[in-house]
């Protein structure tokens, strides 16, 4: 594969060659904000509302964009045209920009990346194990560059043989650093934490599903033992089944049969058509 | 002024070519530890504190480092004999590395950076404002880069006429961002808090102080109005008095004489001696 290409602040330039000053906010302070979002056959899955997302974050973290949303759909083209990844995952990260005083927000950077990616799935369909951890993202409605406490849990999630950790604040569940969570009650309804989580894409497209009723509403720890199926969306997971939590099984410990069909539902929600499944 | 070096992974470099990739974990995911220490005089202050506590971040964050701390002491007499700044601030910053795929860790990317500082105090000593909010830094005793919530909250502190901001954790007070806070009580005595905060090298140099009796014990919100005094203390402040908390004096609203006798306490501890003050 020939060299891949980033878009800086205008230019589209080799990978190797696209850096940051030592000097900007997201390196001396952690601070800045980004979006993700996965392109199929050529097409930017859900662009609007990754968009949308990106200026909210963008403007609640005090971050000016030098694109307006026209000038920035025009450069992820440019940018998906010099790479020709047809399928792809699609990063824009906007950072505090050069801080004079190393706390100051400078003129923020703007940074699209773009690299393979593409939806594949076992057949039949595998599900993950999670651990729970007590956790309140800081900023949790604004998607911000802060995975500190995630990545820092990487070794104990990996001792305790699972996947990923899911956050809860005093027993009330929130999310998974980087996906929101979902169970099936057993009334058949779907459940997803409804106070101080990211707005998640895919989450969002579930909560306008038809075919089940799906609630926004707290879900605490204890509810987990009595959950029939529990599952993860993110953009690039899309609708992911969880099958144990702290070690227990949710509902019988395989993926459901809800958590499948809102997969199969995503898929065709967001126009995917997988050969390879 | 001639341009300043940087040190990078074994290099000394002009400080405009001292950049990072954008795939560093520090940009894709805030993720890095750093610490700060100040010159005086060409004489680094406190040197061996401020070495030990970043080999403990970077161990707790699962970052190698790749000097020793004989090694890290000899780039940084190195950086120092480059730059000749005998009045200077000393960076020393290490990030989780490029990251392949955007989450795991990296070989971390080693960066001393070397600034012009210069304690000075105004006669008579001016004091600061403070706003409380609740917020708990999530890796409390750990280095982090991590600034998100306090560089958010800047429009904030600023909207209330204040100066900095004072985390408490459901009305137990924790920290500043960039400085640890302390009280005098009726009795004399200096208390500050005991859990949940960074372990700032010169608040464990004032917990040695033998002239008052300085005790590390829970602070609430509620104490702050039988406090004396308040101050804050980190390496550029020293200590530094507080004399409004979000709105309210402190004492009589002005530097009290407890914390002017513990700066200049601190002052001779840190061998500093002030021609301007």
């Amino acid at each position: 594969m020939s060299e891949l290409f980033v878009y800086v602040n205008n230019d589209l330039i080799p990978a190797q060659s696209a850096k940051l000053s030592v000097t900007d906010l997201a390196i001396q302070r952690g601070y800045g904000i980004f979006d993700f979002l996965v392109v199929v056959k050529g097409s930017p899955v859900f662009l609007e509302d990754h968009l949308n997302r990106f200026y909210h974050s963008a403007a609640a973290m005090h971050l000016s964009v030098a694109l307006d949303k026209t000038a920035l759909i025009t450069a992820i083209h440019d940018l998906m045209n010099k790479n020709q990844l047809p399928n792809s995952g699609i990063r824009i990260t906007l950072t505090g920009g050069d801080s004079p005083d190393g706390y100051s927000i400078g003129i923020p950077n703007l940074i699209i990346t773009q690299n393979p990616f593409q939806y594949t799935y076992a057949s039949p369909l595998k599900g993950i194990r999670l651990i729970t951890h007590e956790h309140q993202r800081q900023l949790p409605h604004i998607k911000t560059i802060d995975y500190a406490k995630a990545i820092y849990l990487q070794p104990t999630i990996k001792a305790a043989g699972a996947d990923d950790v899911l956050y809860h604040n005093a027993g009330i569940i929130t999310e998974c650093p980087r996906s929101n969570f979902f169970i099936v009650n057993k009334k058949q309804e779907i459940i997803t934490p409804d106070k101080q989580v990211l707005a998640g894409v895919t989450r969002a497209k579930l909560l306008l599903n038809k075919q089940f009723v799906v609630k926004e509403e707290p879900i605490a720890l204890e509810d987990l033992a009595n959950a029939e199926e529990a599952f993860i969306t993110s953009s690039t997971k899309n609708v992911l089944p969880v099958i144990a939590i702290d070690g227990k099984p949710i509902g019988n410990g395989a993926p459901g049969p809800v958590t499948q069909q809102l997969l199969q539902w995503m898929i065709q929600e967001k126009g995917i058509l997988f050969t390879n499944s």
